[in-house]
């Protein structure tokens, strides 16, 4: 086995349990839940229990030049952990504690394996919620998407997860220790390293504490399906209840290719035949719902839309089950779904939803696109089959033209799947070569040799010598 | 005169007229508004009008290693754009334009020289606002906004600047401009460097535009005077509100020693035997306005509250003019205003206001403390007379304990004002060696030679030749 004297070390500091060295382990941690991307066998899979042992990680990675990719879950949806063959996975299982909830504060702070959803039972008694809700709420780490700067079903009024994150223990590629932020509402004391490394993707350093901010859960809300006959009724249904001066919990859109799969998956009794729906959530006091509510059931019949009210929490929970339907249900059609996430100005997802149509027919794809409609981070997911390589040579060309058309439209590459390997051929797209150059110019100042989780993001950079 | 050269070569970038030379122009730019800072006459004032000319500077700056001192309106706290001899000043008063409005999707694109009140100015007629609102907001300008990440009165609810910054448009210390952000309401597209560069005081690059987050101006809002004769009774009812899930749009507090003196500068009827008053006012929508505002009054009430409600707009407007006369009103006493904004979590906020009265006592100097109650962000003001050595140092070591404390307590050194010169010592009381040390490495990452606004947030550098 490559790096013998490497994993000598490493288990005097984790112990021979904590250290995963066999095939059938490794195999595990080859690749995470991103789809076309290679996957590799990494040289081992470490277990920490404690900042200390990571600092102990680091140092021997610092003195051997071994990568290290840091892991929660592996639901990242970018190839953001993917190993290669000579590199040390880190995962976060086992620093899976909830070290503080402070009510006064309304903070907690929690070990990177803690699972989002374990935080979110750990303080609804007492009336407050986490509120970023990504698709893999049930399974995601809190490690994993603060690297990842997740987003979610509620982002449209919540935002995402570095809206929350208030203060980091961070480990650096040498083993150094420190901390940032707090648990202050105001800070702007020194570079705002918090929001540096959230979102950094564990590139430029590993998170093994977060402080995150709560928010009182609404007192109430409102679930509402609007059927559509037309595409652009949906379209402009979204910039209308905006512009009268609506958030939304949440607003999200199917298109009829996700209707009629999600259908077929769950008979959730979606209608089949529609052009499109939108899913709309509004919350806050009883008032404001009250309030809200008209609003929106207004702008949506104003734009041909049908509208059906979710009566109890049953029809409500109905609702949200088919939209968190939509990817298992695109997965089951063929072997291989590519779910991206390229995210636009909200006055731009009209042109956005018809672009996909037409990028679909152009390269004979198949395109169901769901996402968050209300904050134009849209989900165009293309079902195929990886080992057909005429299919995914037309894939890739649309997956590239949707890009090229979010990044023309004013748009990112990355509402909230973030960059990984996956993304990272369009980079300069979005930022220009300087652009680029400024991140990795940040990524080597804290990285020099380029150990931490390399490769992603900012892509390949020379190791010095 | 010192670097003929490269005045002679800047004076063709920008004609004689837009360069100044003069000692009485360069006396305007020697200092800033934070008090017992160095003076220093610059070299020369650059009064670019594009970003282009911004980076034909950068350039010149760059081949001649010129330090330079980006300046909006030099209304910073915390001796953040103090030149050096040796420095040029850049100031961005001729790159006043709002750039564009985008009322679709709720942002404005500003040039840095735009002075804040401006930009409400203009959406106010869409009823839209720039939330952040820094005492400084008649004449403060974006850009120096965006540097600083200044707060203000609204912090509480509505956050501070950077939480409103969506897309840069930065010029590098080499003169090359690149682009990060946008519109897109969500984005997690690589390092999330618009962060970075809000906040960071111009030492990491020189912002030319400015795309800002606007939001629908709130329905309705209530402003109340809550009276207190004893200091514990404010700062229960502080922590009181949030715990009964109330986050008031504004939660200032003013002691005993700022009521008097602010009292006795504008006869705003203040309660001067009070040991504390605090300053409310909740908005939203009028039922959501109506529901707080019972909450706010009943928390007063349980603390020995005696709660006054404005009954009109000329009564509210009577309430914030009070509060915003505090700093004058100290400034008036004495020479010297020494105003700092050491900011501690929310819960511990009674302990701090007692800690700053046990300071005031043990350095016999007269500390007013009013401030950012809800968000933890105090001012305590210091009125002396710096010429007075003996009782500046008396000063200073008070400064030094509030610090200290503050930071002990959880807190952080800035919660508006940033680092600048003025607390740049104790950086590593707050980062520790480590986290100062990230600091340094982005610093020369993006400003290898040293040149932006040295000196300032992480301490000087050495020059890399």
């Amino acid at each position: 086995m490559a790096g013998g004297d490497f994993l000598k070390e490493l288990q005097a500091v984790l112990g021979p349990e904590r250290l995963l060295t066999g095939t059938e382990d490794r195999w595990c941690y080859a690749f995470d839940a991103a789809a076309a991307q290679p996957k590799h066998l990494p040289l081992a899979v470490a277990l920490p229990r404690s900042t200390e042992e990571v600092a102990g990680i680091m140092k021997l990675a610092t003195a051997y030049r071994v990568p290290v990719y840091p892991r929660g879950s592996g639901t990242n949806l970018s190839g953001g952990v993917i190993p290669r063959e000579d590199g040390l996975v880190i995962s976060f299982v086992e620093m899976n504690n909830i070290l503080e909830l402070d009510i006064e504060n309304l903070t907690a702070t929690v070990q990177p394996g803690v699972v989002i959803q374990e935080l979110n039972d750990a303080v609804a008694p007492y009336g407050l919620i986490y509120p970023p809700d990504p698709g893999s709420v049930a399974t995601a780490t809190m490690g994993g998407s603060v690297a990842e700067s997740s987003g979610g079903l509620r982002g449209l009024k919540y935002g995402v997860t570095k809206d929350y994150v208030m203060g980091l223990e961070v480990v650096l590629a040498d083993g150094t220790v420190f901390h940032c932020g707090g648990k202050t509402v105001k800070n702007v004391s020194g570079y705002d390293l918090v929001k540096l490394f959230c979102g950094s993707e564990g590139t430029l350093g590993i998170m093994t504490a977060i402080t995150v901010r709560l928010t009182p859960a609404p007192e109430a809300r409102r679930s509402m399906l609007a059927v559509f006959d037309r595409l652009e009724g949906a379209a402009r249904t979204i910039t209308g209840i905006i512009a009268n001066k609506v958030i939304p919990a949440t607003m999200e859109i199917m298109d009829n290719v996700t209707i009629r799969t999600v259908e077929a998956y769950c008979h959730a009794g979606l209608p089949v035949e529609a052009a499109a729906v939108l899913l709309l959530e509004v919350d806050g006091i009883p008032a404001v719902v009250e309030k809200e509510a008209a609003i929106v059931e207004r702008v949506c019949r104003e734009n041909g839309g049908q509208v059906r009210v979710a009566r109890d929490d049953a029809e409500r929970e109905n609702l949200w089950t088919a939209r968190r339907a939509a990817l298992p249900a695109c997965a089951r059609l063929r072997p291989t779904t590519v779910l991206e996430d390229a995210t636009v100005p909200r006055s731009k997802i009209p042109e956005m939803l018809l672009a996909l149509e037409r990028i679909a027919r152009k390269y004979n794809v198949s395109i169901a696109t769901y996402g968050h409609a209300g904050d134009g981070n849209l989900h165009p997911t293309i079902t195929c089959d990886e080992r057909d390589q005429e299919e995914m040579e037309r894939v890739h060309r649309a997956v590239d033209e949707i890009f090229h058309t979010a990044i023309a439209l004013g748009g990112t590459l990355s509402g909230e799947h973030g960059i990984g390997l996956a993304k990272q051929k369009y980079m300069e797209l979005e930022f220009g070569a300087s652009g680029v150059a400024v991140m990795q110019r940040l990524k080597q100042a804290l990285d020099p040799l380029g150990i931490l989780n390399p490769g992603k993001l900012v892509g390949p950079l020379p190791v010095k010598e």
